[in-house]
C-alpha cells in the first residue's frame, strides 16, 4: 500500500476539523452578546481565564525548554532514540495541546455570554451556542491531534526521524496535559470553595453574587479545569493512543507493513473526525425531547457512522498483511476480527457512560442513598459517598476487563490498541459534550449577576444540570480510555525493552523486584492525589483571606456600590495554582528518572542484576501506577459526581429540601467531592499517562545498563 | 539435624504462653470487682459479648463444617492436596482461633471492672491489671498458634499428612479472622454510632450515659472489635507466615532438609514466647514516666531479647543447609545473612510503630493539619483526613519495599519469608498491646456508669487515651505484616503450582491474563470495603430505631426511673453484624472458586489456554488484592485514627475547644474515620490474607486444567 495516502488522508481530515471549528467560531462571535452589563461581565471571566493561561503556559513553556535540551544532549552522545527530532516532536505535542486549550478557552469565554443572551429566545438556542462552543474545542484537539501525528509519521516513514520522535511528540502533550489537568483542578476548586466559605457561608451571600470579590475567579475557574483541562487530557490520550497504535501495529507486523502500521490509526482517525462532524449536526432540542437525549444523539450517530466506516477501512487496509510478532497479533487475525475490536472499544464508550451516568445521576439509586444518609448528618453522608465512590469502580473495571479480554483474544495486543483507538475515535464530540458544561455554568453564572429574568436563568440552570452530568459522564470516559492507552504503553514499554536492548526481560510478578515497582508504582496515585486535596484547601484559603481583606477595606461593597476587585482574586488564585501544581507534576516525570538513576548507581556499584532491577523496578512501577490510580481516579469522580448530585436532589424538595439538616449534610459531601471530581481524580488520568510515555522515552537509556550480550 | 527437638521446642514453648497465661488469669481473677453497681454493668456486658461470640461462632461453625466436607471431598476423587487431614487442620487453625478470641474475650469482660476498681488506688495499677488482661490473649494467640502447626508440622513429617493440612490449618485460622473481623467491626461501629447519633445527637445525654439502651452494646463491641477481632487477624498471620515460611523452607532447600524447613520456624516462634514473656514483665509504671513508654518498653525489651537469641538458632539450624532451589534462596546463603534478614523483620516492627504514631498522635504534623481544617469546616475537615489518609500510606510503603529488597538480597525468598517471622514473633506481645485498649475503654464506661469519682476517671481516661494510640499502632503492625505475609504466601502460590501441574507458570505483567487478574484482584478491597462501610451504617439505623422505640415506650427511662433494655439493643447489634458479614466475607473465599470454575468451563469449550487463563488470572489478582488491599487499608486506619485524635486535640481545648464550630466539624471526621479504622481497614488485613490462602489450597485444582506433560 502506498504510505502517501494515509497520511494525506490525516492531513486533509485534520483541516477540515480546523475549517469546521473556524465556521463555528465566526457563527458564536456574530452572534449577540447581551447588554452591556453582560458584556462587562463576560469580559472580566475573558481577562481572567486568559491571563490564567498565558502564565501557566509560561510556567510549562520553560519546563518544556528544559527537558526538550534534556532530551536533545543524549542524541549527541550516542544515545538511540534520543536528539533534535524526539525534542521537536516534544514541542510540537506541547504547542499543538496548548493551541487547543488556548482556543477552547477563547471560544468558551466568547460563548457563554452568548449563551445567555440566547436563553433569553429559549432553550433550543441556548444549547445550541454551548454546544457549538463545545464543539469548536472538539474539532481543534482532534484536528491539531491528527495533524501533528500524520505530520511526524511521514518523517518516520521517510526516515528522517525515529520512533521516539512520535513518542516524543506524546510526551509533549502529556506534559500539557498533567499540568494543564492540575492547574485548572487547583484553580476552579480553590476558587469555588474559597467563594463558597467566605460568600456563602459567612457573608451569607448567594452563589454568583457579583458583590463576591471571588465569583469571577469562580467562573474563570470553570473554563480552565473543565473546559482546558479536558482538552489537553483527551488531547494527550488521542496522540499516545494514536502513537501507542503505530508502534504496536509496526512490532506485530513488521518493518514491511510500516505502512499500514502508521496509516491505519490515521484513516481511522480521519473516519472519526467526519463522523464526529456528521454527529454534532444533529445536536439539537428535538419537540418534547430532553437536552441530555439531544447530546446522547450526537455521541451515538457519530459512534455508528464511525464503526460502519470502520469496516471498509479495516478490510483495505488489512487486507494482506502478515504476521511478524505472534505475541503481539495472533497469526489467524483477519480484517473482520480487527473490525470487532473496534466494534469494542465503540461498545466500552458506551458501557462508561451508562454505567457513569447511573452512579451519578440522581433518579439512580446510588446518588438517592447518599442524599438519605444526609438525614442522620453530615458523617453518614460522607462515608455513603466514599462507599459509593468504592463500589463505583466495580463495573467499569469489569467492563474494562472484558472489553481487554476479548480484544486479545481476537486480536492480540494490536487488538487492544485498535479497541483504544476506536474508543478514542469519539475524543472529538466526547469533547464537544464535555466543554458545553462549563459554557452553561459560565452562562447561568452571568445571567445571575446580570441580574436577567427567572425565564432565563431557567434555561441556563436546566443546561447546567445537564453539564453536570456530562462532566462526570465524560470524566469516566476519559478515565477507561486512559487505562486502554496505558495498557498499550506499557506493551509497547515492554517489546521496546527488547529491541533496544536485546533482552526479554520478563515481568514476572514472583520476582521481587516486579512486586516492589508495582509497590513503588501503586504509591503515586496517592501521594500525588493527597497531594493535589491538599493543594486546593491551601490555595482555597487563600482566597478567604482576600475576600475577608476586600469586604473590610472596600467600602459600600456589600451594598454593591462599591465595586469589588475581581482582578487581583484572579491572579491570586493563579498564582496559587501554578505554585501548586509543580511538586505533584513532578512526581510522574521524576518517578522513572529517580528509578534509572537508581539502576545506574547499583550499576556503576558493579550489581550484577542493576539493568533487571531498574527495568523491572520501572515495568511494575508502571503496571502499579495503573492500577491503584484506575480505583482512585474512577471512584473519586464518581463518589464526587454522586455526592454533588445528592445536593441537588436534596434542593429539589427530597429528604427535608433546601435549607434542612440534610440539606447541610449534603451540602458537606458536595465539598468533599468537589477535590475529589475536579481536581485529583481527572488529573489522575494525565498522571498515569506521562509516567507511561515517559518511561518509554527513557528504554535507550536501559541499553546502556544491558550487559553485552 | 533430629527433627522432634524443634517439635517439641514449639509444643513446650506453646505450653508455657498457656501456663503463664492461665496464672494471669487466676490472678486478675483474684482482684476485687468493685462495688455492686460496677459488677452489675460489667456483668451486662458479660453477658452481651459472649452471647456474641456464640452467635458468631455457631454461624462460622456451619460455614466451617460445610468448608470442611468441600475440603473432603476432592480427596476421595483422587485430587491431591483435598482430604481427611486437611479438613482436619482446617477445624482445628478455625478451633484454635476461636479458643484464643474466646478466652481473651472473656478475661477482657472479667478484667474491665477490676481494671476500673484498680484505678482507685492509682494509674500503676490500673495499667496493670488492664495490661495483664491482654497478655493473656496474647499468649493464647501465639500459643495456641504455635501448639497447632507444631502438631500438625509432626504429622507432615512423619508422612501421616501433606503439605497440604498446613495450609488447611491457615485457612482455618484465615475464615475466624475474615467473620471476626467483619462481624466484630461491624458490632462495634454498628452499636458506637447507633449509641452517638440517637444518645448525644438527639437526646443530648453525654457519652457512657446508663440511661442510653445501647451503652452496653457500645461496650459490647469494643471488646469483640478491638479484642477477639485483633486476636484473630493475629492469629491467621502467625499461623499462616509459620507454615508459608516452612513450605518456602522445603522449595529452597528440598527434602533433605525437611527438618530444618519445618523446626526452624518453630524454634523461632519458641524462642519469640520467651522473649515476649519477659517483655510483659517490664511493662510497669516507671516513677515520671508515661503510659505509652512503659509499653513501649516491654515491646522493646521482648523485640531486643528475640534478635539476640535468634543469632544462635540461626547458626544451630541453619549451619549446614544445601540449596535445591536458588530462585527461592541464593547459593551462597549463610546463618548470617538469614539472621540479618530476622533482625530487618523486628525493625520493620519497630518502623511501622513509630509512622504509624507519627500520623495518628495528636502531637504531630498530620493530625494538628486535621484540627486546624475543622475551623473551617465539616467538608475541609474530610478532605484534610483523607489527604492526612492516602499520604500515610508513603513511608510504610517504602519502608516494606525497603525490607523486602533487602531481605530478598540477603536470602531470596526465604529471607522475605524470614523477616515476616521475624516481624510476626512480636505478636504475642502487640496482641496485649491491642487488648489493653478494649479493658481500658471499658473501665472508663463502667467508671462513669457507676458514678465512681472524677480522679478515678481521671486515671481510666489517661489509660484509654492511651489506648486510642496503640490501637492504631498495632492495626499499622497488623497490616505491614499481612503484607508480608501474603507476598511470602503468593510466592508458595506460584511455587506450588509448578510442583503440582509441573508447570512454570510465568506471570508476565505483560500477558494480558495476568494483567487482567491484577485489575480483579484491585477490584475486591474496594468492594469489601464499601460493603463493609454501608454495612456500618445499615446496622446503625437499626439501632437508632430500637433506641427511639425504647426511650418512648419505657416510661421514665429518661429520668433514670425506668430501667432500659440493653440485651435487646446488644441482640440487634448481635444480628445485624452477623447479617452483614456473610457477603463481604464470601468475596474472598469465593472469587478463587469463580477464576477456577471459569477455567473449568472454558476447558470443557475446548479452549486450549484455560490452563494458562485460570493460572495467571488468579496470580494476577492475587497480588491485585494485594497491592490496592495494602494501600486502602493503611489509608484507612491511619486516616481514621488521625480523624480520632484530631477531635481529642481541639477537645482538649485547641482551635476553638469543646462545643466549637471546629470541634463540630472535627465530630464529623471522627464518624467518618470510625468505619474506616475500625470495620472496612483492619478487615481488609483479613481478607488478603484469606484470599491467597484459598488460592493456595486450590492449586490441586489446576493441576486438572494442565495439559497432559
Amino acid at each position: 500500500m502506498e504510505a502517501s495516502i494515509p497520511l494525506i488522508l490525516g492531513l486533509l481530515a485534520g483541516i477540515l476539523a480546523a475549517v469546521y471549528a473556524g465556521v463555528l467560531i465566526k457563527r458564536i462571535n456574530g452572534l449577540p452578546a447581551g447588554n452591556e452589563k453582560m458584556r462587562s461581565i463576560a469580559s472580566a471571566i475573558q481577562e481572567g481565564a486568559m491571563a490564567y493561561l498565558a502564565r501557566q503556559y509560561k510556567t510549562v513553556a520553560i519546563a518544556a525548554v528544559v527537558i526538550a535540551i534534556i532530551l536533545v544532549i543524549p542524541g549527541f552522545m550516542g544515545v538511540s532514540g534520543f536528539g533534535i527530532w524526539t525534542a521537536l516532536g516534544f514541542l510540537l505535542g506541547g504547542a499543538a495541546s496548548a493551541a487547543a486549550g488556548y482556543i477552547g478557552m477563547r471560544i468558551s469565554v466568547a460563548a457563554n455570554v452568548r449563551t445567555a443572551e440566547a436563553a433569553r429566545t429559549g432553550l433550543g438556542a441556548a444549547l445550541r451556542v454551548a454546544f457549538q462552543s463545545g464543539t469548536v474545542t472538539g474539532m481543534f484537539v482532534i484536528g491539531l491531534g491528527i495533524l501533528s501525528v500524520s505530520l511526524f509519521s511521514f518523517l518516520v516513514y521517510s526516515g528522517t526521524a525515529s520512533w521516539s520522535a512520535l513518542v516524543g511528540l506524546g510526551f509533549g502533550g502529556s506534559l500539557i496535559s498533567v499540568f494543564a489537568r492540575l492547574g485548572g483542578g487547583i484553580f476552579t476548586k480553590a476558587a469555588d470553595v474559597g467563594a463558597d466559605l467566605v460568600g456563602k457561608v459567612e457573608a451569607g451571600i448567594p452563589e454568583d453574587d457579583p458583590r463576591n470579590p471571588a465569583v469571577i475567579a469562580d467562573n474563570v475557574g470553570d473554563n480552565v479545569g473543565d473546559c482546558a483541562g479536558m482538552a489537553a487530557d483527551l488531547f494527550e490520550t488521542y496522540v499516545v493512543t494514536t502513537v501507542a497504535a503505530m508502534l504496536i501495529g509496526n512490532l506485530a507486523f513488521g518493518e514491511s507493513s510500516i505502512a499500514m502500521s502508521l496509516g491505519f490509526p490515521l484513516v481511522i482517525g480521519a473516519a472519526s473526525i467526519i463522523a464526529s462532524i456528521i454527529g454534532t449536526v444533529f445536536v439539537k432540542m428535538s419537540p418534547g425531547g430532553t437536552i441530555m437525549g439531544a447530546l446522547y444523539k450526537g455521541l451515538w450517530i457519530a459512534a455508528g457512522i464511525a464503526v460502519v466506516a470502520f469496516l471498509p477501512i479495516t478490510f483495505w487496509m488489512l487486507g494482506d498483511v502478515t504476521v511478524a510478532n505472534p505475541v503481539l497479533a495472533p497469526e489467524g487475525i483477519t480484517p473482520l476480527s480487527v473490525w470487532i475490536c473496534a466494534v469494542i472499544g465503540v461498545a466500552l464508550t458506551a458501557a462508561m457512560v451508562y454505567i457513569t451516568d447511573y452512579y451519578t445521576s440522581s433518579t439512580k439509586k446510588p446518588v438517592d442513598s447518599i442524599a438519605e444518609a444526609s438525614v442522620t448528618g453530615h458523617g453518614t453522608n460522607v462515608i455513603q459517598g466514599l462507599a459509593v465512590g468504592m463500589e463505583a469502580t466495580g463495573l467499569p473495571i469489569l467492563v474494562i476487563v472484558i472489553a481487554t479480554l476479548v480484544s486479545f483474544f481476537l486480536g492480540g495486543v494490536f487488538g487492544i490498541a485498535v479497541a483504544a483507538l476506536a474508543m478514542l475515535s469519539m475524543a472529538g464530540i466526547v469533547v464537544a459534550i464535555d466543554s458545553f458544561g462549563p459554557v452553561t455554568d459560565n452562562a447561568g453564572g452571568i445571567a445571575e449577576m446580570s441580574g436577567l429574568p427567572e425565564s432565563v436563568r431557567e434555561n441556563t440552570d436546566a443546561l447546567d444540570a445537564v453539564g453536570n452530568t456530562t462532566k462526570a459522564v465524560t470524566k469516566g470516559y476519559a478515565i477507561a480510555s486512559a487505562a486502554l492507552a496505558a495498557v498499550v504503553l506499557f506493551a509497547d514499554f515492554t517489546h521496546t525493552v527488547t529491541e533496544e536492548t536485546g533482552f526479554t526481560v520478563l515481568f514476572d510478578l514472583s520476582n521481587p523486584f516486579v512486586l516492589i515497582g508495582l509497590f513503588v508504582g501503586g504509591l503515586l496515585p496517592y501521594l500525588f492525589a493527597s497531594r493535589a486535596m491538599t493543594s486546593v484547601g491551601r490555595a482555597a484559603g487563600d482566597v478567604v483571606k482576600e475576600v475577608r481583606r476586600q469586604f473590610k477595606e472596600i467600602p459600600g461593597i456589600m451594598e454593591g456600590e462599591g465595586k469589588p476587585d475581581y482582578a487581583t482574586c484572579v491572579d491570586l488564585v493563579t498564582q496559587a495554582a501554578l505554585r501548586e501544581m509543580v511538586l505533584p507534576a513532578c512526581l510522574p516525570i521524576g518517578t522513572p528518572v529517580v528509578i534509572i538513576v537508581i539502576g545506574f548507581i547499583l550499576n556503576a556499584c558493579g550489581y550484577p542484576l542493576a539493568f533487571e532491577f531498574t527495568t523491572q523496578v520501572l515495568g511494575g512501577a508502571l503496571v502499579g501506577t495503573i492500577i491503584t490510580g484506575l480505583f482512585v481516579a474512577i471512584s473519586m469522580t464518581s463518589g464526587g459526581g454522586a455526592w454533588d448530585n445528592a445536593k441537588k436532589l436534596i434542593e429539589e424538595g427530597k429528604y427535608g429540601g433546601k435549607g434542612s439538616f440534610a440539606h447541610q449534610a449534603a451540602v458537606t459531601g458536595d465539598t468533599v467531592g468537589d477535590p475529589y471530581k475536579d481536581t485529583a481524580g481527572p488529573a489522575l488520568n494525565s498522571m498515569i499517562k506521562v509516567f507511561n510515555i515517559v518511561a518509554l522515552l527513557l528504554v535507550p537509556l536501559l541499553a546502556l545498563l544491558a550487559p553485552a550480550l
